[in-house]
């Protein structure tokens, strides 16, 4: 599917004459790098979710933040929309460009600029790579946190701007619980501190109103995050169950227990498969469900740690549990879940990866409702998540070469993320709403909570220059796509009333 | 001193007729009880900040959210200044009512609604005790981590409202970490859910942007904290030093090697003795400075830490360690810390309590700062802190009987305050800005940054009726008080370039 300038954005925003706007751009800012002929803007029409494509009108790639002060303040004088980029691996179309706009790639800005031990943070330029933190940080014993499956490849200012996630965030939080301090630029071209290297910061914060807010609040221009010590050991128990429901119920008994682990992650046999034919981790292909469990910290700890959490899953039901016998094996068992998705793409032409939250106890009920769901419309779905933290990401299977399929996909895909606001989850867990789920977003607020989400939108950006039709929907949207606000409890399908 | 109806509001805020208030008030809520006369309005005059006192115009104490929805529905049509309260312990002046304002005490909203120990969270209203959650949580083996000094007393929606920390917060973070969701009532009278039990929630982080913003955005009506396991052991070290700024150092020693305490608290001698004299610690009372270094988990990780850092502190230069023998030891090496407020306020007529923040590696620089402009200020400091984070809370002591000596006493807070915020630190860390460190916001934050702060004000309450004339400063206020903005890295006095 091919989305071309979003037709809604008509009339909200001026049409931008483009060889003018090029003049403009050359005088105030004549070193700075544009790309403007359509074979150069062809690799910039979408970002990971490649589904949504539209070629943007300009791509510029400053490399030093007065370039981006300048350009912001002749964008915001002239009414040119503009869309922040960092690596492009986000998952939700929050970069998708606008026909209409300027993508402002943040790929250049990739120096490390401190590293501090002692107070134990790192300061660095949005264009970083997630995993090139971590690397400049070893020497210390020192990382960071949330790794996101793309680590290797996506950026900081991104997952900044989508409030990142990864298998380790039920124990060290999101994005959000990561960073200290940013540097922004206004729509205005003013440049602002949120946050600060102290623990706390006065006024309102902007700080964390900044994590998640997929560049529709300011560009990113500098970011200060949090490192931990890194853990001693870490180990590994694989534990198979010939029920989902009952695997589902050894993650609750787990957090019962006490035990935070570093990663709580599931597959279902469909996902299990996929993986073991791909990596060869060794997975049991006819498990009904596999639960990954990894523990960190000290020796000690995590051995009296390992014992206890044996004890629950072969408690709650696990066919077999088994601990990886050394680092390569614990890396084995990673590799299958870290490439789930690829794997899920090799048996299918297409998937369609959803990522709802749901609170942890609902887990067997939303499975049975996905199951349920995913028989009716005819389309399988293999079950790949961060279970300990209820993170789900559901992939639909289908061809979008059949006629309809990708339409049913899309139907179910609403559906699954509608069931999880129904049992007082989200309809995202840490891959952002962008323009994948704009629509979703009618579901999950009301129009008071909209209009909200748009009055603080309009403090920061009272033209909606930055990043518009995305995130946050309209509620002129929400009507014409006529979605009704699911309250907490309220199942949205009188079918499913029966779970 | 007695702060009487801020004129700074005048003219900002339409005058109000009580008696024609009280009739629309007991028509619109018949079963609402309304506090109206001089004596029952006196215990409203302040809160933990004596120094401050307002008589509010009226008091008045719901039951129940409708009324709420009701009280604020009248007020925004009627355009009547509220102020919530908590328990009124707050340090400064969140909850200072108005002369012209209702203050809104939420204190009979004392419901735990439902402590869920597998989603580990508890719902409750606002005016629950900080401690009662903890308490009710205990038989699932789980607490409330954030522990301010007042816990016994102070509410968890004031928590919320001044985003309230504690000594183990180093570990464990301050309420904004801790708070999965808030129910709201909006000056407009619309309830409304922000953040949910599910790990992330789409659009802007309005769940975040309530923490710390003192009852300036709507009020909040139910609580939805995190709750976390009991540590099975936790063992407290008592190191003495012959030098402040040796202990300043230990503190970055153990922080560098990897170990993150449960707490990490710092006293100097001025601090040591008055506290030894009233709690009997068993505090060395010779000694320059003490360290109180908690460390909590399982037994055989607390074992393994508490050696490496008996080993730290004595390369440090620490002149003894005492280990607690018990957990009765235990206990009282942390009473003598709880309570060294009020053991300074024994020695001292009056005394003036800081919080400021600063960047750990700055410690020592800043406490031979603090010694200077106490000595040329010649009013008394002493310190005590939660060093781990970097959290200061100097007390200066005066005699408000001696003509100039409060003057003098706020001149010197002041001063110590730019200092923190000169060495990259903050104003405050954990006991709000308020109507206290109202004038100090204009040496932290610059216009730009006020501007941004009173548009998302704003965007909740365009007339302003929500708590006015607390937290954020008007830029005429910061223009009369001719406060400078200080950028970082530039220090205030030139008599402080030497450090």
């Amino acid at each position: 599917m091919n989305i071309l300038y979003d037709e809604r954005l008509d009339g909200v925003l001026p049409r931008v004459d483009k060889a003018a706007l090029l003049i403009e751009l050359r005088a105030a800012l004549p070193d700075l790098e544009i790309l403007h002929e359509a074979e150069d803007l062809h690799p910039y029409e979408c970002d990971g979710l490649s589904a949504y494509r539209t070629t943007p009108m300009l791509v510029v790639l400053p490399e030093r933040v007065e370039q981006v002060e300048t350009l912001l303040k002749l964008c915001h004088r002239l009414q040119v929309p503009v869309v922040a980029r960092g690596a492009g691996t986000g998952l939700s179309g929050g970069a998708l460009p606008l026909e209409q706009g300027i993508l402002l790639v943040m790929a250049r800005f990739k120096r490390i600029l401190e590293i501090d031990p002692v107070g134990r943070f790192a300061r660095v330029q949005p264009g970083v790579r997630n995993l090139a933190i971590s690397q400049a940080a070893a020497p210390h014993g020192l990382y960071y946190a949330p790794d996101p499956s793309s680590q290797i490849a996506c950026s900081i200012g991104g997952n900044v701007a989508e409030n990142a996630g990864g298998v380790h965030c039920l124990k060290y939080g999101l994005t959000v619980h990561n960073v200290l301090r940013l540097e922004i630029v206004t729509i205005e071209g003013e440049r602002m501190t949120l946050g600060s290297d102290a623990l706390d910061s006065p006024g309102f914060d902007l700080l964390a109103l900044f994590m998640g807010s997929e560049g529709m609040l300011g560009v990113v221009v500098e970011v200060t995050v949090r490192l931990l010590p890194r853990p001693q050991v870490a180990k590994v128990a694989l534990a198979s169950f010939d029920d989902v429901a009952r695997a589902g119920g050894a993650v609750a008994d787990i957090i019962a227990a006490g035990i935070i682990p570093g990663g709580l992650e599931m597959m279902d046999n469909l996902a299990i498969r996929a993986a073991e034919d791909f990596i060869h981790a060794g997975y049991p292909v006819d498990a009904a469900a596999i639960l990954i469990c990894e523990l960190d910290g000290v020796e000690s700890d995590v051995h009296e740690d390992c014992l206890r959490v044996r004890d629950i899953l072969e408690r709650a039901g696990a066919t077999e549990v088994r601990q990886a016998r050394d680092e390569e094996e614990r890396q084995k068992f990673w590799a299958g879940r870290k490439n789930a998705f690829p794997a899920v793409g090799r048996i299918s032409p297409d998937y369609y990866c959803m990522d709802g939250t749901i609170p942890r106890r609902e887990l067997p009920r939303v499975l049975e409702g996905i199951a349920r769901l995913s028989a009716e419309c005819g389309l399988r779905v293999a079950n790949v998540f961060h279970a300990g933290d209820g993170n789900m990401h559901p992939l639909i299977l289908f061809d979008a070469n059949q006629p309809g399929e990708l339409a049913r996909a899309e139907e179910l895909g609403g559906k699954i993320l509608e069931l999880c606001v129904a049992v007082g989850g989200s309809i995202t867990g840490e891959h952002g709403v962008g323009r994948e789920k704009i629509n979703q977003m009618c579901s999950q607020f009301n129009a008071e909570e909209l209009t909200l989400f748009h009055a603080v939108k309009a403090a920061f950006d009272p033209q909606g220059l930055l990043n518009p039709g995305k995130n946050i929907p309209t509620l002129h949207r929400c009507a014409e796509f006529g979605a009704m606000h699911i309250h907490r409890g309220q199942l949205p399908f009188p079918e499913l009333e029966r779970f």
